[in-house]
């Protein structure tokens, strides 16, 4: 007998850019290798929970909205995704820290690297930040100092892939000659993971604390995600990424705000690094930036 | 030599507990079998990702405090807790859920179950709440209709291990035998965990939709775990417990009511249930509650 | 541009039982809901590793041979199979502990019970062991002794959803009702894993030591992941299942059968139960048992 | 009340390495940060699921040594260690495959580099194996061809910090000016992962296949490994490390050869891998190896 319950979940959306390339940084990419169910799954995970009927297409986005706000995430681990990408090795060992992934990379002891380096454009060349130890800064860098950075890492890159291959042909073990190849390397794997682990990824690295390069696989997956399951990553965008929390002491804050006091003054028991904060999260609300 | 880095992190206020039961509903304990650093060891292994020097007792409070508001949860992982349990099988089979954490329990299968039944008691039988489906209700059980339910558990208790031990006699495998144990059958086991899985564990286990015999062992759970490191504790009360997250529609909202609109009326793009729910937060910032 | 690349891994044979109930005891069943990829997903990720280029048919088999042979996993994680079973609360108490998968349960706080139990047949009752403290034995149990135990689940399980309902008609909550249920009522659940974590599942639960129940329901499991990897499957059976393993002093003994010393004067340095165990499986070699 | 239970598990043997650093390689170490239990923390959670009383010490050792034999692994997990590392990235990028770990790692967006690089000597610079695709062979390395890429790798080395430092003085970020150095420098991290776990990573690193580097680690830590739990090391090194395992087919070669067939005869339906595989086992056994 055939009925729905025999059928896969198929996703059209998804289907259109399967396997496609999508272009990253200047050599990099990812795509969409294979992906299970979509929303759909989500719901019929849920409905087996909490043993409810089949409804129709409108409930299924409020479900999914509810299982999101009150952070029931046991249904979205019900959506696999699994991923093909290239990126250099800097970014692959921030990625790899997520260990919910499954995960198989290009290994440079079976095989020689490919000659290919993350060699980062004018406008990518940023200067430290110092209020932010981790990251850089808005500050434009010259363009003459970025072309001589930038020919620094060519440089680099040349002299030891030139170094590698003379080990090579000196017949010593790719293992080893490998040592001296830079976190510019591109490198390749494959990743697979469920849905909820996949959000939890691209909220930490669409974070704008996040690196500027891994980011930018955030965005292009982010983009792909939506097509595999628009209302679970619409959720995610309202509930988790566009979301705002207040700590206990922040909504004391708030309070003495509404019965009248200005924010300098209702603020002055924050820290100074957590009165900056706040001001920045309660300006982005009055000002209804995302 | 001896130094500083030779000694192993030791808590006096979790020594004083370590090993001691503490009781929890009619029959059932959780002690504290053993612990791996403290409020200590979280600064020690961030201080090592951060690279910086060792800091005064002050800062440490501010450092775990600035990793948990900022979800930096590795170094939270780097605090292990094990804990030796006795619970209903209904309680453990929630619990499991967690899938982190490392598990021995009491097996059925190589030895008989104990007499114990978790029987509630009077004020603990509750009414299936209507607005809620997953809970009870506030509604009083009448005492007599209380001990009518109370009655028909034991009964039910008895009738099951006086079944079991039949057939026991009967030299039916326990495996078998156990098939008609009940679910209020206490079991017991050894979990062990990390600090940052625990404190996932505890919000979702103290929120008031957890089932209220989970919750009495996360509360003693958490009285356990403030001991081990109160910094982490305090600091996941202030930003995680007690906090309040506001989604995108309802930042939208809170800006309405800044600008003058009243509650009700800025509230109106919400769905009859996001609007019962915000209402709620706002009412629990402006009242002052937790 | 369409190509190889950007189509989805199908296998036939696993289309044709997708969504296909399979039952197993009385009232339980097991059907795959869906699956990601099947032996070319695993020569396709191993491929990225190696860094060698595709290969024909006939090496895909010897490479996942090799693959598992060494324990090269990871490639296996790349098939991923969500499956929807129902089964006794005691069956789903040791499913559960494999602790990889991903798992959505019908909740009995949601919903109330089905009217349904093991009840297990005439042949399915055993006596326990001696020598084998978690698991019966081969002795025939007397039919009129298996029947009366019969009765005695049939009567055990009719009192307590009679006992359940009455207390859900009284309006007591459903979370409350639920803890006099019996472990051999059925519950359902969604349960998703990669191939190499549901291998490892079958491999324990296959093994004569697991209950007779839950292997049931890995028979069948086993069966259909045959179909979905068939290449993997043959290896997994020649390589784990089949396979035998010897410790340090086994070997010692078998260099001595080797050298002519007969088997029980070889074996007289192990224990009584070492013994008894190398014996079996030396045995088992020559008279050419799997 | 004071009693046994009351008392954590310590170790006098691991007590006196705690905390103290063992060189590995030219400027890397290992060192105990913390343990929680031993092997008597596997024999309370084991007889905490089987129900057993306390057993005199003797039997101790044959309980773990059941459980090993069996894979009754869960035990093993409720020993936990944690390690401060310092090892070359291109060892940590093989290191953090092991996902069951917590890992703190030392962060190059938030600090700068050490001057520190690894640097093989004299012997430890290998040929490229052919047979063996991922590692070198044990042809020696002639020690002028030795130095000069030894000469290499130094000069590589700094010719990159000092573009670094270059980039840092021009105020470049740090987490951009990071990606010219290369896989050679050292890191830091602290590693914490539970007993069943840290053997299994043993297991593999500590084999013949594993890259020389990473097993100088395995071994220091197998060292200390064997100080916090004798028995379990012991029961590992038996029945894991020096055991042999045998697939379907090769079952099928040892029985021709005890029914008389020569070696070679017996095993002509392997293929030439398995072949060459079965022999070496084989004679290790005949020849009395490990």
């Amino acid at each position: 007998m055939e009925n729905a319950n025999t059928k896969r979940i198929i996703v059209p959306e998804a289907e259109e850019i399967l396997g496609k390339e999508i272009k990253i940084l200047d050599k990099g990419f990812v795509r969409l290798v294979d992906y299970m169910g979509g929303d759909a799954a989500i719901v019929q995970a849920a409905r087996v929970s909490y043993g409810e009927g089949t409804k129709k297409i409108s409930e299924d986005r409020g479900l999914i909205r509810y299982l999101m706000k009150h952070r029931h995430t046991t249904p979205l681990e019900m959506v696999e995704m699994k991923w093909h990408c290239k990126m250099p090795i800097f970014v692959a060992r921030q990625w790899i820290r997520h260990r919910t992934a499954n995960v198989n990379e290009y290994s440079l002891r079976y095989s020689e690297p490919k000659n290919d380096f993350y060699i980062p454009k004018l406008g990518e060349i940023r200067f430290q930040s110092i209020v932010n130890k981790q990251g850089g800064c808005e500050e434009k860098v010259p363009d003459n100092l970025s072309q001589i950075i930038i020919d620094t890492i060519i440089c680099n890159s040349g002299q030891v892939i030139s170094d590698y291959e003379w080990m090579n042909d000196s017949r010593i073990s790719r293992e080893l000659s490998r040592i001296i190849l830079p976190l510019n390397l591109y490198t390749e794997w494959y990743w697979k993971n469920d849905l909820h682990n996949t959000l939890h990824f691209l909220s930490l690295r669409l974070d704008k604390h996040a690196q500027y390069e891994i980011r930018e696989y955030a965005k292009v997956m982010a983009d792909i995600v939506r097509k595999v399951a628009p209302f679970a990553y619409e959720a995610f965008e309202d509930y988790v990424v566009n979301s705002v929390n207040f700590s206990m002491q922040e909504k004391e804050v708030i309070r003495e705000i509404i019965f009248g006091k200005n924010i300098n003054e209702a603020s002055k028991k924050l820290t100074p690094r957590e009165k900056r904060e706040f001001i920045e999260k309660w300006n982005d609300i009055i000002e209804n930036k995302k």
